[in-house]
Order: C-alpha cells, then sequence, then structure tokens
C-alpha cells in the first residue's frame, strides 16, 4: 500500500488541485490531502473553513468517479513553526511515502528532515491558483471555468461569492 | 443526509468505541470519528500518534463491515480552551447535527452553545475504558478481550505492549 | 437586563467608536466593549497597549456622561481562530443578548455560530478609521478632530504621538 | 488615584475572597480582580467560566455596598509561561501600583521583575479554599456558610452543584 | 566536527547529568545541552528558570575544566506537541549527529523520526533524581551531595531553598 | 561582570551587526545574541533556521576574533506578544544589565517594564539592512560585501542563494 501526503489550503479547490489529486492517484494508493490552515474562515485570505472545503474537496472527487477508499481530508490548524509543522502533520496522517507539493517551501521543509518528497509541475500556476480565483471573484470577473463545477455549486449553496466581496471589501456587489 | 459527531481520545480504540459507533450508525448516515489530542503520541497517557489510531480504527471499522464512506476520522490538536473548543471542531468537520459523547463535560459545552447533544450511555464503563486497558497493558493482565482483535493486532504490529510498558516506567516488561 | 458585545481595537478609540456606543446605550442596558488584540502595543498596526485603551475608554465614556454601571471593558487577546474566537470572547463576558459590529468578517462569523448579530452602518467610515487616524499621525496632519478630546489628551499624556512616529518610522518628527 | 491588581481564579468567589478585596479597598482607590484560567469552564478543576465568575463577582461587590467605580473584573486566559505572564497581565489592565497575592508564586514573580508586591495573609485558608468548597459541593457537604450568600445564589441560578457533580464524577448526586 | 544533543529540565542539574557531559565529551567534539520547559521558573516542579539553570550548568561545567567551546546552552519553551517537538528543537540547535536521553519518551520520539538515538544508562537514577532532589529539598533533607558543589552554592546564591519550600508549600522552613 | 542582550533575527548576520557585537563587547564583559523568530526557517522573510543563524554567527565571531567566552547565541521562538515578550525573554538568558537596539519597537517595549536600554545608532542601517541584502539576492544584485565573508561562505555551503531565490519566487535563477 503506497501513499503520498497532498498539503494545501485550496480557498477553494480548483481544476490544478483535481489534476494533481488525479495524477498521484496513477502512482499512489491512496492521496492525503492534507487541508492547511483549518482554523481559519470567513477572511478573505481563507474565506471558505476546513468544515467547507473538506465537503467541497469530497464533493468533488465523488462526482469525477474517486471512491472514498483511496482519498482522505485532514483538516490541520496552523502552528507558524514550519520546520516542526513536518513532523506535526505526519504524526496526525495515516502513514505516507512521500509528500507532494508545488510550493517550494514545503518541498523545502520536507527535504530538511530527509523525507521523500515529489516537485509537482504544476499545470498553468498563473491561472488555477487560489489567490487569482478569489480576486476574479471579487471583482466579478468569470471563474468558475478555473473550478470544477462541484465546487462552483458549492459555493453558490453557502452563499461564497457575496461572503468573498464582503469581508473583502469589494465594492458593490454585482454578480 | 444525518451527520453526528463523535469525539475521543480513542488510546487505544476499544470495544464501548465500536459499540457506540455501530449505534450511531443505525441512527444516523454518517459518523465524524474526532480523534482528540491528536498531537500527542509517545507518551504514558497519550501513547499512540493520531496516525496510528486513523490507522487503528480505519482497520477496525473497515473489518467490521462499515463503508468508508459512512465514517470520517479527523485529528483535532489539543487548544486547551473548552469553551472555544466546541466551535474550533465544529469549523473543521463536515457539518453536523449533532455531537455524541459519554463524557458529561462535552455534553456541557456543547450543551452551553446551544448545540444538540446526545448522553450516551456506555456500556460497563469501568470496563471498557482507555486508562483501564493501558494500565492492564502495563501491568501485565489481559487486555485483549477488551479491544476488537484488530485493535490488537496493529498494536502488536506497532510494538505498542513494550511502548506502554516503557513510557509509562511499568517495571520488569514481561508479555 | 439586556447586554450587547462591541468588540474592536480602538487604535485608537475614535468619535466613531463613541457614537456607535452612545447608540448601543440607546437600545440596551449595557455595553460590553471588548477590546482586541489585547496582547499588542508599541507596534505600528496597534500602537496603544490594552491597558491605555481600556483608560483611553473608561477616561472618555466617564467624561461624555456614561456611568462604569453601563460599560465594560474587556481586553482579549488574539487567538488566530476566527471560529473558535466567537465562543471564546462569549465565554469570557458578561453575558450578552448580541453582538454589533460594522466588521463584516466578525458579523459573519457570529452569524455562523447562529448568535444575534447587528450589522453597524459607521458614520463617516473612511474618516472615523484608526488606520487612516494613525497615518494621519505619522504624516503630521491634523488628527484630533476625530477622536474626542479625552482620546487627544490621553495620547499626549503618554508622548503617543512620538510612539507613533518612531514605531512605524515616519521620518522627521514635527508635532 | 491608587490601584492595586489582585489575581484569582475564584472558583468559586468566596469569603476569604471578599474580605481581601474590602481589606485592599481600604488601603487602594480601585482594586483590579484579574480573572485567571480565563478560558477554562465546566470541568472539575474550573467549574464556573469566567462569564459566569465575572457575573457572580459583580453580583457579590454591588450587594456588599461597593460600587462599580472601585473595581476592575477582567479576564486573562492563562499562557503557561509564568515570568511572560508577569507583564502579560500588565499591558491588559488599568495601570497599577502593586500586585497582592496570598499565592508565594504570584509575589515571587512579580519580585522577580521588580514589581511591588503585597503578601496577602489570607484568612482561615485551609477552609476559605476553592479546592476544598468544590470538594465539599462534590461530596454532598455544607458550603454555602464558606461562600457570600450571592455566589450560593449564583451558583444555584445556574445549576452549578450539579455540574461540579457531573464534571468531577461524585457520585451519587444528592443535594 | 561531532556533536551531540543531549535535554533535560534541569530542575537543578546534579551529579548523574555531569557524568553524562562528561560521558558524551568522551565521545563528541560539542555537546549541545536543551534546557526544557525553558519558559517555566518559580513553581513547585519547575523552581528554577532557564536564566538560572543556563548560569547555574556554565558554572558547574567551567568549574570542572570543562571549555565554553565544548558544550552549547539552549533554552528551549514547550510546546506541548511531542511529535512535533523533535523537529522544532532540531531547528533551533548547532547541527548534532544524535541525541542522548535516558527518558525513554525522548529517545521514542526522534527514533520516530528516523534520527540517530543513544539511549543513556544513566548512574543510580532513583537518586540523582530531580524529583527527589526537590523533595528533599523540601523535608529539609540532606542534598547537597547529590548535585555538583557549584549548583549547590549557586542555589543558595539565589534562596532557592526557601523559593522550593514557598512555592510547593513544605511546611515548617528549617533549613 | 557586565552582560548586554542584543536580540535580533539576523536573516543573514551581516556587518552591520557584527559592528555592534564589537561595539558592545568593548562596554560589556559579555553579549547575549538573541536570535528571534527562531522556529521560522525556508521562507522567504525568514530564510534560515536557527540552527544555521548559530552556526552562522558562531563561525563568523570566531574567525573575527572573539572567544566563545564573550558571546552566548540564544534561539528564541515567537509568541507574538510583545510586552510579555520583553520578560520572557529575559527568563531564558543569562542575566544582563541592559538591552541593546536599533529597533524602536524593542526599545520602547523594554523602557515599558523599566528595564535599561541602550539605543544603537546603526551604521548605515538602509544598506547592511536584512531586508535589502534578501532582496539583492533575489535579483542577483552583489551582496557578499555586505556580510563578513564568513556568512558569504556559510550560505554558499548550504545553498542559501538558490534557497532564498525558490521561496520568494525570484524568477530566474542566475548566481
Amino acid at each position: 500500500m503506497h501513499r503520498v501526503l497532498y498539503p494545501g489550503r485550496f480557498q477553494p479547490f480548483h481544476k490544478g488541485h483535481l489534476r494533481v489529486v488525479e495524477r498521484l492517484l496513477r502512482e499512489f494508493d491512496e492521496v492525503v490531502i492534507v487541508i492547511g490552515s483549518a482554523q481559519e474562515g470567513f477572511t478573505c485570505n481563507n474565506p471558505f473553513t476546513a468544515s467547507e472545503r473538506i465537503e467541497m474537496i469530497d464533493y468533488v472527487l465523488k462526482n469525477n468517479g474517486i471512491s472514498r477508499d483511496r482519498y482522505w481530508l485532514i483538516p490541520i490548524p496552523d502552528i507558524r513553526m514550519p520546520l516542526a509543522w513536518t513532523t506535526y502533520v505526519l504524526s496526525m496522517v495515516p502513514r505516507v511515502d512521500a509528500v507532494a507539493s508545488g510550493n517550494p517551501h514545503v518541498v523545502k521543509i520536507y527535504d530538511w528532515i530527509g523525507f521523500k518528497t515529489i516537485k509537482l509541475n504544476l499545470f498553468s500556476p498563473s491561472e488555477y491558483n487560489g489567490t487569482i480565483i478569489r480576486r476574479r471573484i471579487c471583482n466579478g470577473m468569470e471563474w468558475k471555468n478555473l473550478v470544477p463545477e462541484q465546487v462552483a455549486r458549492y459555493i453558490e449553496s453557502i452563499n461564497g461569492v457575496e461572503r468573498i466581496r464582503e469581508v473583502c471589501g469589494c465594492g458593490d456587489h454585482r454578480d
């Protein structure tokens, strides 16, 4: 049994993230998706709670033909100590063989403890990018094509667009 | 869809816990098992890491005919602020309709925030009890009949008996 | 007896804050003023300690004909967990019936836990605004007309203008 | 204007505490009552929330002829760093001239930072003692004579006796 | 250059500790002494501050012919997350090749991350033991023969005996 | 014996820092160098771990003729409570007579607790400045003349230039 750890904030979970999960599941039996900054929610940088991000990702994966037997959704609150964070995470997830990330900081800190890392080449990272997507939502621009359709639907079901515009102070709230 | 939250430390997961999960799954579609004190491990009171407790419980449930579609395993590190803890947990698990616990403290703090609680009547709590089981392991007494057989097997696979005896300073280490 | 919670950072307490307190005291018997980021002080964003903010607000209210029987001043240090923060605060203040705030984040997190919220329409928020006032102090512009006269006097008594200019690195220190 | 700091946990506020406050108000203009372990509640050692302890003490003092102009009730959550705690507290309360305590640890840490301390000689400390009072409540023994009558009434109004018995596991619940 | 990590609380530093340092310096070029629970002080279990423990150990080692070129004294405050603690410590000390400890918990958590460990066989651990020494001080029994003479002298210079008796509530204070 | 505290982040240790240490050692017997934000590493603002910063500074000082008998290197992780931080630090370092800093925030908070402070006039602070140096490294500009040659050598030995460029996302990685 081979498992891989895939940490992220997923604010929101977008098509780039889905591609990574699909790719990792071609190489590994299971992927452990760690939802970072899990204590956050209803702020401009972290509009969605971990609760919502878990539901959102579960909804996407299930509807993309991925069985719950193949993924874990584990929320991890911040501790703001990057080197301690490496083992903090490993101690709270089912045992994994490697960590996969597109974030050089994450790759380097796991390299530092001597844990196997996979540096992901992200697909069109300037587009499939949480910060960009939140900014597009704020500015009333098109964003739904950047996320799986289940994410767009989930965000609507919780009034997520209005939420982002309010907590980010995005000016007039056209949809 | 109805979900219930079931928090515990599960040091280790015993037959009393399994009965609770089975009972809750007769009333609810899904149970969210929160593994508390998740940052702990290798101490006398918390010998098993959250990583191990997740694997242990998953192994038990799967082998007792419960599909992964019906349970969630969510580790939650301590914050040592009981009233803040209530919403801290709720913000990091898939939405639930109620909290079930045999621990009066847990029931009372969720009552305090006005969340629906289910006070569990535990089955033989003086026997099916983590503290008692760890003490029996320490003293070299019989303990395997108190846990599902998968837990006994899992604990052996990680040398858990020897671990408890060492970190608790249990004297001579007979098995 | 009806009480309302009014959280803020009050860096410094300005005329907009005073108007809110006066308005709330027309509807409620008592207002519980929560001084957030209470652990801070002597930084550019949080120049005043909670100790000073308590004294400053007490001095203003007393001199505006509001009896100490009608307000509470409660410092609350940050925990950087917004959803947990809701009940953290409620557990440390005298019981309140509602939370009043002009900050959409605060309103939304209390809505999330199902607590009664009052969304304040702030009076001229682009002017009566702590960030703006601190910036005006930094730049040597007029600011005293934006705060109650007791606040201006209090800030002078602690050399607050010089403090802001030093910790914010405001260049030449003209008054 | 002279103020004194008086920290405690007040689980619950008893007649010994009231005597201290009265004595301090003979020497000082105002007393700042710091309610420690403010983040706690609904546990055996800390059954009452800070919210309840604030209300309880306010109710006692008001009914013992002490005006709100002469006392402050400030909840302070634990940081578990005793030396840092000294200035942490001082930074969050109105300026005080001295710290008064019957607890040698508290006196010593404030001596360590060179702050003026008053070592209180407590009145009958083996009797007027929170731990003893909670134990008497647990065991169904007489306890109301040890607290001001307002405290007894307040505890009853929140079902505090039943609460202590449940969270402490006090066996059969006779009142 | 070979370095070894040697963590402890050193409340106080006793002859058993000194033997360990001397032994480790026969095998390694430098020893990194980590002073744990560094945020503590003036409590019964942790009577001495990290500041005092650093001075005490430095005074002993210097007077036992060990040059400052061969040891490091690094205070580390608690984080109460044992698995995260492993890398937390490693990230804050000069690079080491192994960890040496007589505490099975410490050995096991470093084994868990795959770091080289040395399990120390302590010399007469029931005697050369901080808890025992503090208890002997509390009870007015002989204790100075259990610590290096510099430690006894240092403790006296800071009135450490009286401190322990007061914060532990040791009854009548005979010396 | 006179000691002075000198806190900083030292990301990296530059010639301005070395000048300060040399100046302080003309007035004091020993300097206690506190390495702040010690829990950090591998981020854009804090690229070097405390472990590396300790080694880097030790290497510089030793090679500039300063004996280890005259300096202490003490890592201190952040607590994000500025006023509590003052005594937090003092409790974890060998006793000092004063604090020296070029940072007005640090000077003011130690003034606040009544501790002796030395306001340093930094040498060419717009040049000998960690932020500037990291930015120059990021942009592929000359930076080695701003740090002692041992620092440049140390950073190279750990691939620090490449590290900064990766974690800061500095675009093309020319050296």
